[in-house]
């Protein structure tokens, strides 16, 4: 007998059903809705995020979890019960009124900060951002009491289960020691043989004909997801309808190409989930770490690798001519060129990390209570001086307002990049043991092997597994390791 | 104090909010959705259906209804009461147990009959079309008696409330008077000069900017709105983000173009109905039938009118060539082609009123068990043969089989179609007694001295006056009248 887990799945099927509404309004918000429908659109998504958070909060959801518990469960259930307990206690112990008022000061704080960061004003932001510190302090500190763990590793837990400080101080501190140096020889080596720029203007419909050819080239399933354009390149929908963006930069084919790609990595995720209990938390992508690492899989492990730009090359002549600037090892430069620069979102393989450690550094210590709002700007010019050789002081647009994590209060976030590109390489490291001739397959583009190895070891799983246990699964026993990321950047950027 | 009031008004803006998503969902559904992802949307939509069932059927609704009745309420909030009582006494008598038992019945029929269409399979149709004919006069029979009203009479007032067959009766019975000499007069007229055909192809996005020039000229509201391609044209969304569609034809730009005018109808109603209140039931339109009227008046009011053709004439010729078929005259012609056919939705605007007649008088007679189920292709033919002179013989597909609104259990919507084109025709009449030179303004394409006359005496009324005293208000006094139909068929077909 399993009634009181049966129950619990039935909440979950109805949560699944809702979020399913969500996830697409968001999409059309982003996508097709016009200029006037934002607030009916607002209240639509309240109401039904209102209903989500009755379902969840309903009293006898915790008997049903502690009765489960002793209920006769197979492995896959009993992760699923851990799941749906682990958000539910996530849910339960904060109170209404802190996650209304929490709500709201997120809301207004990215709804300002959206003119203030064109505007410079690090002043008028303090003053929400401020708000928004103290709820995510306060949320922190509850989490962290009712799961005995650091107020930080509070809030990573929302994107990566289980993930503490400690592992990714080690991980990152680890990077701090090398990535300076391979910054400064990678440019320097650059700068001996530039590139060619890209030096005209590119069709925006010839431009999605080839983001197109990519992805189906990457996997990407028609069947069951498409290709849009939207402000920010995302990936949305639900796995039986996966909706993937990007944007068309009239200057440059490489933007909207390298964005599609990145995001077909997510999308593949998502489009193979497990399809048995897919209305259920265990059927739900592991991480948003483990997320990441498959969006950069498929931007950094296979589309930035030269024999994959050499397979692509010939569909970008065939839409944009047999120009000089389109053979293949000029974009390979392009799509791999290292510079130190402001924006995050802008950065290469080798300075992201920069960008990350110091975020994760900052906002550890913000959320710990170790350092004030009002301080954070020293600490980025310090920082980014430090990291990257770049000045920073009284440019808040391009510094510390440049993201919209902070004033969404989605801290605990910005280590998940890195992890994912660190992940990302050790899964290409392992994929290699097993498919020996994986450069030879990418010059082919017949990628199966590829995908066939991501499914068995990730995609498949869902959250059946921790990531831990996910990752010496698919790694012959090994956790992340830094080292397989360090390789990968030093082969691609110093060889 | 108004408290009873307010509640209801809180529920119906919860419902407002949940029917918004579902609109949107629908909407992607036609336009943008996956092959794959229709099982999820179903069960998406079903749950925030079910949740709106859930919210209807509460109990104290019946007393904060009765408790409302007795509060200070103004003229609005009055109509808004009697809006949302009318919805809940029709969904409040039906036994739940009733309405799964005819919903699952219609989405089975309608499921089947896509493919018993396309073989002609009357024989398989009838097996499920008698379960949703047993369920729909079981529904007629309960709403009839709680309403006292007769069973049909209580499926036409789901569309057009307060609809009664003796009314229908008196109008279609004037029209079939005089409608088989018309069509008879109107196509040996037309036989004499035969219109140019279209024989080319037409390029789809030329089609479609056309299409836009078009609507934009007929004052759809892009800020507030959308246009996209689907299978079937239609306008959803809510009003202040209208989601309308046509579909391109390659061999004709007038399937598309004369679609995207008549959904413009609708869009314009729904985008201009009250902004106070607009979460409640007494800012919706007011009714199926005087929806119908407004996408009629755009299409065949002002988009068939001779100077409106002329008016739009250079943008057809901007993007398909200067050429004689282009003509303007020759366009109108086409358009305005008449000729006794076989399907319903090609049928020109003069034989239009029998196909509806036709299954009036059988739908009537099928929900008040006058007739059975297995007599409806008969009675087809007969009425086919009696006013369109055509046989149809053991031809389903293209008769009995042809429509969706039977398999979908939809009794009583056919007739608003043509009391539409009625109603049209009357605001026209009366539009042209404030707007002296409206054939002047219609070729001049300034349309906004018409837009304002239906603004005034149509869309800002939403449903706050009952269709009679809507009709009465900007008709002078007169209720709906044939004369103004049969006036204008005559003037447009005949002189």
């Amino acid at each position: 007998m399993k009634n009181n887990y049966i129950k619990l799945c039935n909440i979950q099927k109805k949560l699944y059903r809702l979020s399913h509404a969500r996830s697409f309004l968001n999409w059309d918000r982003s996508t097709m809705m016009s200029s006037n429908g934002n607030k009916a659109r607002s209240e639509s998504l309240a109401e039904i995020t209102s209903f989500m958070h009755e379902l969840l909060s309903k009293k006898n959801i915790k008997k049903l979890i502690l009765n489960s518990e002793e209920e006769d469960l197979n492995h896959i259930e009993l992760a699923n019960l851990r799941e749906i307990k682990r958000s539910w206690l996530r849910k339960s112990v904060l109170p209404k009124k802190l996650i209304i008022k929490s709500q709201i000061s997120k809301s207004n704080c990215e709804f300002e900060w959206r003119v203030q960061r064109k505007n410079n004003d690090w002043k008028g932001f303090l003053k929400n951002f401020k708000e928004v510190v103290k709820y995510s302090q306060e949320e922190a500190k509850i989490l962290s009491d009712a799961l005995n763990i650091s107020a930080y590793d509070a809030l990573m837990d929302r994107y990566d289960p289980g993930l503490k400080t400690s592992e990714v101080d080690k991980l990152f501190d680890q990077i701090k020691k090398w990535l300076p140096t391979l910054i400064s020889k990678a440019s320097q080596r650059q700068n001996r043989q530039k590139p060619i720029t890209l030096g005209h203007s590119f069709n925006r419909v010839k431009q999605k004909k080839l983001c197109l050819d990519v992805i189906k080239l990457l996997g990407f399933n028609f069947e069951k997801g498409r290709l849009d354009e939207s402000l920010h390149p995302f990936c949305a929908g639900v796995r039986e309808d996966i909706r993937i963006t990007t944007r068309f930069n009239k200057g440059t084919f490489l933007n909207s190409l390298f964005a599609a790609i990145h995001e077909t990595g997510h999308a593949q995720y998502e489009q193979n989930l497990p399809t048995t209990l897919f209305d259920q938390p265990v059927s739900n992508s592991r991480s948003m770490s483990i997320h990441e690492s498959q969006s950069l899989f498929f931007e950094k492990q296979i589309g930035c690798n030269p024999n994959f730009v050499r397979r692509i090359s010939p569909l970008i002549k065939k839409y944009f001519g047999d120009k000089p600037e389109l053979n293949h090892a000029n974009i390979f430069s392009l799509v791999n060129s290292v510079k130190p620069s402001f924006i995050r979102v802008d950065a290469d393989e080798v300075t992201y990390p920069a960008h990350i450690i110091l975020r994760y550094e900052i906002e550890k210590d913000l959320i710990n209570c170790n350092v004030k709002a009002e301080e954070v700007p020293s600490m980025w010019n310090e920082k980014m001086a430090d990291y990257l050789g770049l000045n920073t002081s009284g440019n808040y647009s391009d510094g510390v307002l440049q993201d919209i994590h902070w004033p969404g209060g989605q801290f605990g976030y910005f280590p998940c990049y890195t992890l994912g590109a660190i992940y990302a390489a050790q899964w290409f490291y392992f994929a290699k043991q097993e498919i020996r001739n994986i450069e030879q397959v990418i010059l082919n583009g017949n990628l199966t092997s590829i995908f066939d190895w991501l499914n068995t070891n990730i995609w498949s799983h869902g959250s059946i597994l921790s990531t831990k246990s996910l990752t010496k699964k698919a790694c012959k026993g090994k956790l992340l390791n830094v080292k397989y990321f360090k390789n990968h950047l030093e082969n691609r950027y110093l060889n």
